[in-house]
């Protein structure tokens, strides 16, 4: 295998806004559903998309709650969440490593 | 603006093979097709799909030859590329940092 095999990337986490949604929970889960919105410059719709397909690897879990009567969405990131964030961010680090060697 | 913010990724070079195409490039430019195709795991259709994407994008040049009167196809990455190879590096270097602070 060789470190520039592109099958090697986790494709769930990859794209763009996945990886910014990803990359922020590892920070900062649970994060409100608007707040995540701001942080990875998303509109409702399309951060709703990618998280159903991140809630579809089971790497973030939804939860919807009422304060004061208003709805409130947080966004978790799983145990299966991170151990994924963590594989991710080592076969790029490797990748990168490689064109730095 | 956010470091998660993920309309700041360069696309052209965000997509998983031609990731993996540029990140080769930077340690081995110019490459003979058949190499980079091996090194990154791909067919010949899809290479010449994402080759033509970073061609577009002035990223790469293509270079067709005739070596003992067979064609050799090798690909050069251009200097515009070596930038746009750097500043996405360091894009992601400084997302990445900030999950790890």
């Amino acid at each position: 295998m060789s470190s520039f095999d592109h099958t090697e990337i986790d494709d769930v986490i990859h794209g763009r806004l996945r990886l910014g949604i990803m990359a922020y929970l590892s920070t900062a889960s649970p994060a409100p559903f608007t707040e995540l919105k701001q942080k990875v410059n998303a509109t409702d719709g399309n951060l709703s998309t990618h998280l159903s397909k991140l809630e579809a690897a089971r790497y973030v879990r939804i939860e919807k709650k009422f304060a004061n009567k208003k709805p409130r969405t947080s966004v978790h990131l799983t145990e299966t969440g991170r151990k994924a964030w963590i594989a991710y961010l080592r076969r790029l680090e490797d990748m990168i490593a490689e064109t730095k060697s």
